[in-house]
């Protein structure tokens, strides 16, 4: 007779389900409050008196072209670039897809394109920009006489030298024909408005995709500097561009960009407002710690390992049950050759440090859908799954030794599939803690 | 007339003179609410028929040997070692101190001389064990039939073969005279009771000096699978070792310890409560992340500093003003050659990820007065450092990247210095924002 073990098994079985359920839904709740369907239209400006044009570059771009589509009355063309699976189908709006994380001949092709027509603008006229992450590599474009070999050796210097990614950034933007300000510059004298879906920590639309149509503060004496810190070669073209006022990308406050307006429409905040609300409504007090958290994902995990801890043993930061949620983008400093982005990464070592504590499940997922370079969104935890991989003989340490955390989880079967979710907003993190 | 700027700027100063001082005090608070002068006296067993014996080691344990001087009325001998400098006058128990990190002869001697204390005692004597973080160094002896040198070189092995902490402790714990509960088992049959100040995540006194008077639940078998794992060779005397049963260490339900006595008797936990209430009435509610926080300490700083954006920009996870607590044990990957400890790397890398964000002070801290290597238990943060260390032409990043978190804030003479507390609960941290 064991029927009371049976019981306490089938009801653990079931609280299991519920969680993986309850914390998918979390993570499906924050991302709808990102969608471009429902987060473009209520900041749509009304219709010029001349052309409205729509250019857009990032993820979420495509998705945010069709919100726009579905909600304008008026005359509409344009030209906006999604990475590679990630189209919508658009009929006034032409949809290109472009290379990412590394730009292709495709990114520089509708660069150019996209100058193009905004040659022809007037004052009567209104450009929508459509800006997300990922814009950056996919409209790409190296400052009139830079070539696009010299652009890519300087990048690799800068990643090699250390330098900090704000001051590769600096850089990269005041060598672009694009970034930092120079395409909206390109669009004046008309109108213009940009709507930003945000992935960036702190949620500067200057540095989503490297603020095609919004100028950040930094100027040309800044990457002279940066380049001369890191003894970095450039040539006599490249010099040239960063030294003569004439060459360099606008400043923030210049005065053809005076009139733009520039609204962020989506941010990680959103998310985790929207799945707070949803755990709150589940039954679990949600706490948000942050969404803007950075660091090398296995060390953020030991934090979140701590957290959890703290939550069962003493009910601090706040008593079980409850679900942690935190956003912002983390690292990884790839030393293996496995497979695995982020989020897969930080649930390995967080699988690791709680061991199988009872009463911890988790879920972290790139909102965007794609985890890295997988085809998976994210993974599940629960405090069953160490125990699971050791009876599969998967080893935990090995997987998280050689950055092969999607291995792990593939191997548990907890892999979150979504496809791309034409979004981005960025890391979503939750534990569930009962 | 500029007196409204004078005044907004003198305003600003008294605000950071106070934080600081509220800061520190937090510090001392927590401190002293793990002083062994505090947490000893009321865990004292009452006294026995036979002879009473202190045996101890620890950074704590000269202290905790004072305290229970100060209030035992009968008869009382012993031996506790603690590191150099954190001795106490004590006239009835001896103290002597010893290597901390590394072990050095007088560990191995003080080792021998309390196995050879243990000899005599009979079922009517009394064995008080004061046992605190540090202890697992400066009590130190190899099995026997094992050299130093070999018990060094595994060591040595080991750390270099990428095992985890738990895997090399538990190997250590099986090649010790000391360790693992046999320090106890070789008291037998007199009473036991151990009373432990608590340095690590978790708590767990088999842990805490590598628990020379409680066994843990590893046993040979774990130590030998660890060697094999880890291709780590042995010499037929370490195998005997960890293969004879007669020469292993007790097991966690051996019946000669099963009348042992243990008590915890300050951790992490108390101290932060204490700086937590501390807080609270100075207007500041407070929120404890986690007692048993662990992970790289730059990378700790970067979600604490996700954490302090949160609290100003969303009043998340907790409105402020507040403080931020946490403790536990961070890690410091040396790559430069600067000098610091894991506190005033965290602070450092902290410094940086805020870059003068308004309204946020810090302190970071080793609550036993020693922040590694160096004269300081840790230092403090406020918003103005980045700009003072500018200044002063003190690179706060070239700092982080020689791992110089000492030199950096001893430019700004922002060191926290109390000299050792002679108490040990490891890491404290507090963030204070307004």
């Amino acid at each position: 007779m064991n029927t009371g073990h049976s019981e306490t098994h089938s009801l653990k079985e079931r609280h299991t389900a519920n969680a993986r359920a309850l914390l998918r839904h979390l993570f499906d709740t924050a991302v709808a409050a990102v969608d471009p369907l429902a987060v473009v239209a209520p900041h749509l400006p009304a219709p010029p008196k001349g052309r409205t044009i729509v250019l857009g570059a990032g993820k979420a771009s495509a998705r945010m072209a069709l919100a726009v589509e579905q909600n304008w009355a008026g005359e509409l063309s344009g030209l906006v670039v999604t990475r590679y699976g990630y189209g919508e189908p658009c009929k006034r709006i032409e949809i290109v897809e472009a290379g990412h994380p590394v730009p292709d001949d495709a990114s520089h092709a509708v660069a150019c394109r996209m100058l193009d027509m905004t040659k022809s603008l007037t004052a009567d006229d209104l450009v929508i920009f459509l800006i997300s992450g990922g814009g950056s590599s996919l409209l790409s474009l190296p400052a009139p006489g830079l070539s696009l070999e010299e652009k890519r050796q300087i990048n690799i210097e800068l990643l090699k030298s250390g330098a900090a990614i704000n001051e590769i950034n600096c850089v990269r933007r005041h060598l672009s024909s694009i970034k930092g300000g120079r395409l909206a510059l390109s669009c004046y004298p008309a109108q213009v408005v940009s709507l930003i879906i945000s992935d960036v920590p702190g949620d500067n639309p200057a540095v989503v995709a490297s603020g095609p149509s919004v100028p950040d503060r930094t100027i040309t004496e800044d990457a002279r500097a940066i380049l001369k810190k890191y003894a970095i070669p450039v040539s006599p073209a490249a010099h040239a561009l960063l030294s003569d006022p004439a060459l360099a990308a606008p400043s923030h406050d210049d005065e053809r960009l005076r009139d733009n307006r520039t609204i962020v429409v989506a941010t990680a905040q959103q998310a985790l407002d929207a799945a707070a609300a949803a755990a709150s409504k589940a039954g679990y007090a949600p706490l948000i710690l942050s969404g803007s958290m950075e660091g090398e994902a296995r060390e953020v995990a030991l934090v979140h390992a701590g957290i959890a801890r703290q939550v069962i043993q003493y009910g601090q930061p706040i008593p079980k049950p409850c679900v942690i949620l935190s956003g912002g983008e983390t690292t990884v400093t790839v030393r293996g050759n496995g497979r695995g982005g982020r989020n897969t990464e930080f649930m390995l070592a967080l699988a690791i440090a709680l061991d199988g504590l009872p009463g911890v499940h988790a879920i972290a997922c790139d909102t965007d859908g794609i985890d890295g370079t997988e085809d998976n969104a994210g993974c599940l935890l629960e405090p069953r799954s160490m125990a699971r991989a050791a009876k599969l003989a998967v080893d935990a340490r090995a997987h998280l030794a050689n950055n092969d955390s999607y291995g792990f989880f593939e191997a548990l079967d907890d892999l979150v599939v979504t496809g791309p979710t034409r979004t981005n907003v960025n890391d979503f993190r939750a534990m569930l803690i009962e």
